[in-house]
């Protein structure tokens, strides 16, 4: 076996591409370097013209080629469909003077063909051309998929993303030491999620179901011995038709034992340190860091976008009379907030801006909304209106707000109007945006942040009932977990936790936390807290009786990491095989 | 974050698999060369004595622990249960003269034992012991995998099936450019076999399918462009309890373009060397190989185990007149053949032998079997009375059979007789193990073989309906692609493909083929020979029409595969949480 010996240095050189292959090179890698060599070509007919020349593209670019005069009349390509198959022989050689293309990274040389072989002949007038993967419907490009992936945006991020889920599992494996362990996906059926597939099993009455996260298997492990645990998992969520979601998706999924949240934290920087694709781009670590309250406080989201500004003001203290409280809520409750436009950015925006801000106050609860431009005249204009003369001189005064300053004003119950101004602060950014007035906000721009101290509980905003805001089986922070282990009342919600997220550009990529590895502690968690029938949970319970350590771990959205990552406009331009939206339904 | 600078000599150093934890070590790993240094360890108690003696194990080893008299007082460790985790500092000391443990690797040092903490104490009687994995029941073992998951042998098998894996990966992508691309597992339904698993949908009357392979999602990729694909694949077949079988399977799955069945070989035979994880005990290429017929003809299997002899030996000519054909089988194909085990062997074989080849024998359609001793008086014998005397002799004669020689003789329908005696060749030499007559075959000896010419279909023996062999998407062998394209009638059982599999030691681990990228020839062998409704397989025929590159893969299953290098008795060894066999039921 002769390529045996080869394989070293063709490791040091990159990958060898064409072995096991019948080309010697491909349609992407020829330079001038390679003028002179005889070479032989495999790959797509994209365009001919004459029967002389001719493009051939594989996955790897596209060449130029040109059938010499006299050996033309063999060859009769102008028959030839598009999208055709050939086996090209040729030489290299440099374009004429001038006919160099130069944003072609081929563009500078040229294949004078000898031999030329058709493989396999395509169809005249496919559904879809390679070239409009822009362009074509979606559910179209779904449905012939095989001609889409051609597109050579597909192509990039396929393999972009095959490099960084690698450069994943070499830092995993090969420089931490972590143990790839597929856990199953299958599972006996205990009551759960709504969003749960269920899957007949051949035993009448026994169901299987396809798990949401490999969260409980994982901790199984630690509990195991399996210290350092990591997959590339997929996981399944039966959804109807939210616009960015698939039924199955796919996670890197992290635990450790013996660990905590620094370390955990620390731990996944290195990850995507080293992952990172851009080499001219890279990022650092530390990322900053922001409690959850601060973040709320600051940006109205527990996914804070800090590519810019235009932060939240709080005006409660100086509005809090002021303004009419919404129904059914309290006094301790109440906050307000504004985020303020610049007079010569507002007189610019679109007038739709109004419209579509005042939709999303619509659909905010426990809130009230209300925006207005500061008008010279402080004895009239809406502000006025609303706060009285003195208040709204005094806001102006404190905030420095000029006339034609357009102000944006929220209040309400705490969390509600947070929300709310944080995606009013986001619309208003994305109109300016759109005419220019701020700089664009990059997709590649390094901010990661961390939100840190989430509550352990929340309520529900629905039904109103105790539930984990990450899940039940979060440790308490430390510094309050005492407030967990004595008779607690409405105090609940204060009680902070170890989880953490990580956010990417307002995105979030990733969670995870510290759990509870003590077994009274989780009990107390699942019957006393959150009245969850441990019984489903017993098998939990057991294993964190029979020698369970301290760990901890976290999981990333992949699908939307490396959409991230290729400045997709959709998960699915990451997937091969996407299901169609209407599929989902 | 200061520890980022340091990745690049930890990975020259191995793993640094304690970094993100509160160890210094781990219990696996400290050596003479540690002494005088003080570390941090945890783990789970193993065994303490006399509140003073104790192990500490975790998943990289175990190590003795000793608390100094001054500090005995201040832990009360016998009260405490084994497998609770402990976090222990202490100093590195070698042991006492003459209280070394060679058979450990720490076997050297102990430590001496400064700070302990329980970190969480397990409940005293546990359902199995860390140290039972091969005594207790294998139900209670997979009900408490938390507990047998702590065991060495489940330890070692899981590491090093994320190694072989990672390996694998290494090789594909880095050493030869492969993109591995995440296919979906969910797809939508169409009628397909009958061990798929189906999964309701929310949309009432659609269904979704479990993939049993990416076979068809692969050969979509190809026509994409993806022309070197790979994926870690996640199958599911609905099987009842077939013994070593599991719902979910993981199978290494590869396809390229432009390829051809050589080169294909080529490629896995790298993969398995490079990622061979024994480097004591290498493999090398090419391996052997053999066409099915030459071993079914040797072996009567199309999966031979060569670790040893004992081949069938072809008596047709010899005994075709003499021999009473079983009823069904034409004359065409008719064959006997002769397993010969010597005097001195036949001898010492335990008595139960014969009635186990006899039910082996039984279960043979279209198959007669007879075993005898070969006496020395040529007028008697069974030998004698079946073939008469002027056979028998020359029987003898030809194959040098003498007095006491144990003949195994089986005669009838040409591939039915072949796949009894490769079962009765089997079992005869499982015997002759049993009572150390011959060589033990050995676990990792490389017996590796590729089987090649497969017939392109063969008659399904239970409805005698013609079927694929490997599947409906095989190309022909050129040779005989000619026969397939005129108007076959009889000999279409004669055109073989161009599939392989590869067989380990007797055990088949993977198989592929060169696919049909041609539309006509595909539709043909849809339409003509199989009679399959092409309607369920237009989406493949029209992507073949849309410019399809010739191509051809592979898939090696991958739980059977790290089984067999681990040299566990099933593939549950070497899964994290299988199913057990109730489950499957």
């Amino acid at each position: 076996m002769k390529t045996h010996s080869s394989h070293h240095t063709s490791t040091l050189a990159g990958p060898s591409i064409n072995q096991f292959t019948t080309r010697s090179h491909n349609c992407g890698e020829l330079r001038i370097s390679h003028v002179g060599q005889e070479v032989t070509l495999c790959g797509w007919l994209e365009f001919s013209r004459m029967n002389k020349f001719f493009t051939l593209r594989d996955g790897y670019g596209t060449v130029q080629s040109i059938i010499p005069e006299d050996v033309c009349h063999k060859f009769n390509l102008d028959q030839l469909a598009f999208e055709s198959i050939l086996r090209v022989t040729g030489t290299v050689q440099p374009r004429p003077d001038g006919q160099a293309n130069k944003s072609l990274p081929t563009g500078g040389i040229e294949i004078h063909v000898s031999q030329l072989e058709v493989l396999n002949e395509a169809k005249k007038r496919l559904p879809i051309h390679v070239k409009d993967h822009n362009r074509a419907k979606e559910n179209l490009r779904l449905e012939h998929r095989y001609i889409d992936l051609r597109n050579r945006e597909l192509q990039n991020n396929l393999r972009l993303r095959s490099q960084v889920i690698m450069k994943m599992r070499e830092c995993m494996i090969n420089d931490y030491g972590f143990v790839e362990v597929e856990t199953p996906t299958l599972f006996r059926r205990t009551p759960g999620g709504a969003q749960e597939f269920v899957v007949p099993s051949r035993k009448p009455g026994h169901f299987y179901s396809l798990v949401q996260s490999p969260q409980q298997f994982k901790q199984m492990l630690m509990v195991g011995g399996i210290d350092r645990y990591f997959q590339i998992a997929r996981c399944y969520r039966d959804e109807s038709t939210r616009p960015d979601r698939q039924p199955e998706f796919t996670q890197l999924d992290i635990e450790l034992s013996f660990t905590d949240r620094e370390k955990v934290i620390d731990l996944i920087e290195h990850v995507l340190i080293k992952s990172w694709p851009y080499d001219d781009n890279p990022i650092r670590g530390p990322f900053p860091r922001m409690t959850l309250a601060e973040a709320m406080e600051r940006f109205g989201s527990d996914k804070p976008d800090t590519r810019f500004g235009y932060e939240l003001q709080n005006f409660t203290k100086l509005l809090a009379t002021q303004l009419t409280m919404p129904e059914g809520v309290r006094k301790q409750d109440f906050r307000a907030y504004g985020v303020v436009i610049r007079a010569e950015q507002a007189q610019k925006l679109a007038s739709g801006l109004k419209k579509s801000l005042e939709d999303i106050a619509k659909k905010s609860n426990f809130c009230k909304f209300t925006q207005s431009q500061i008008t010279p005249d402080w004895s009239s204009g809406p502000i006025v209106r609303l706060l009285g003369k003195e208040s709204a001189e005094a806001l102006c005064e404190q905030y420095s707000l000029r006339p034609g300053d357009l102000l944006l004003l929220g209040w309400g119950k705490q969390t509600y109007v947070q929300n709310m101004m944080g995606r009013i602060r986001l619309a208003a950014y994305e109109a300016l945006e759109m005419r220019n007035l701020v700089p664009a906000r990059q997709s590649h721009a390094h901010n990661f942040l961390w939100v840190v101290d989430f509550p352990m509980f929340s309520e529900n905003e629905e039904t109103g009932q105790i539930e984990s805001t990450h899940h039940p089986f979060t440790a308490p922070h430390p510094e309050d977990s005492a407030s967990l282990n004595a008779d607690f009342t409405d105090n609940i919600y204060n009680i902070r936790s170890l989880a953490y997220d990580l956010v990417w550009n307002g995105v979030e990529i990733g969670g995870g936390s510290i759990r509870i590895h003590n077994s009274q502690l989780q009990r107390m968690v699942l019957q006393d807290v959150l009245k969850i029938e441990h019984a489903h949970l017993h098998h939990l319970l057991d294993a964190l009786e029979s020698g369970a350590p301290p760990h901890g771990g976290f999981a990333i959205g992949l699908d939307r990491y490396v959409a991230l990552l290729c400045n997709a406009a959709s998960i699915r331009e990451v997937i091969a095989f996407p299901k169609s939206l209407d599929e989902n339904k």
